[in-house]
């Protein structure tokens, strides 16, 4: 029995900015093995006018221009039966995160319209109940570059991507913690000595200094993930 | 006199990343156009040795493989000289907003280290003064894809690169709020209608209805950037 691929369908005025990154490296070759596929739809190609319009001016004034609701909508039920949810990648929405990847990375794929200009009108985004995902607090030129991020995030989390599943267990979010600090050899390089407890091997000792240093980072930097952290553990 | 492009050195082991997306659209118009350009160095060929290895084991063991100090030291110092600040897109740094966007964008470039694998060796970061920026609490397969959007959120505010400055101004995170809902003709659709104040053509009215409304989303779905907006405005 062969396995689907995960299944991304992205709806964009710019499809041949996909796979893009994602077309190198571990994800490009899980794309040439049929882990996973990218279908793009041109939303342009469901404007109904000559100039092929898929924008107006914002209702009520205002600068830029807003994509029109019958536009979307037309492309949006030309994918009503892709697999997975609709995604809209805005800043007005549920911010992105590990646990959004893995949701995500759980489903036979994802739907992602990527918004242009100011956005997209509010009415077709409410009758297709899209799903708005943020990428953080900051302002993109569209939707595209915060896809391509979203998907990256979700591909290392499909089976067979990642070459060994041990390492994405170890790493930063996965834990709740900021990652601890790096070393590979030589063990003194231009004066600068790995920490020694890391050339001990004494599996315990290292287990427990990377724990210290993961938590300290995280407490120093991000006061968040560690009140987050140490609610969930019940310490401090 | 001519002005200088803003200049992106992007360090990576997968230089045809770049421009990716951001050959495209507004951005692409402006590379095209000599307001900014890019870079790349590949990491690859300052690795010494006949196979170009850039990695080994982590030191003190555990999964994955850890970037060499000895050839991201030799590929930073070749950009010694590139202009901007050195950047490190990792889980572990400053979080990326439009602040820290604004505040690239307004330096001359951005050297930005790419890096795969788990990590780059932290000496070598150390050694260099790597300003780390963190994308999100989520992992990716590398720093590129994560360049790229910290990227595109830069160029939209080089001056010259958007068409109209004023739409950059009444966007989200300019004002610390989420956008209200966008709205364009036609003035019902499908059922709905747009809300009436938008088309009384009474502009206080709209912006007042406008501010509510972004201060109602952001209250609701992003308690914590309503927690600093009304710190700062010296509101409840």
């Amino acid at each position: 029995m062969t396995v689907s691929p995960w299944t991304v369908t992205a709806l964009t005025l710019f499809p041949e900015m996909f796979p893009g990154p994602l077309g190198q490296s571990l994800a490009g070759k899980a794309l040439e093995n049929g882990l996973w596929k990218v279908d793009t739809v041109d939303i342009r190609s469901f404007a109904t006018d000559k100039h092929k319009t898929v924008d107006d001016a914002p209702m009520g004034g205002g600068a830029g221009m807003v994509m029109r609701p019958d536009v979307i909508d037309a492309a949006l039920a030309s994918v009503a039966d892709a697999p997975g949810p609709l995604v809209y990648p805005s800043p007005r929405g549920r911010v992105f995160d590990q646990t959004v990847a893995r949701e995500l990375a759980a489903e036979p794929g994802v739907r992602i319209l990527c918004g242009r200009y100011e956005g997209v009108d509010q009415r077709v985004l409410d009758k297709w109940e899209v799903r708005e995902i943020s990428l953080g607090d900051f302002i993109l030129s569209g939707g595209e570059p915060a896809a391509l991020v979203m998907l990256d995030a979700c591909l290392r989390l499909i089976p067979g991507v990642m070459g060994s599943s041990e390492s994405l267990e170890e790493e930063s979010f996965e834990s709740g913690l900021l990652e601890y600090p790096l070393y590979t050899r030589p063990a003194e390089w231009e004066g600068r000595k790995v920490p020694d407890v890391l050339l001990s091997g004494h599996h315990e000792n290292i287990r427990a200094w990377r724990r210290a240093q993961a938590e300290a980072v995280t407490k120093r930097r991000r006061p968040d993930l560690w009140t987050r952290y140490a609610g969930a553990e019940n310490v401090a």
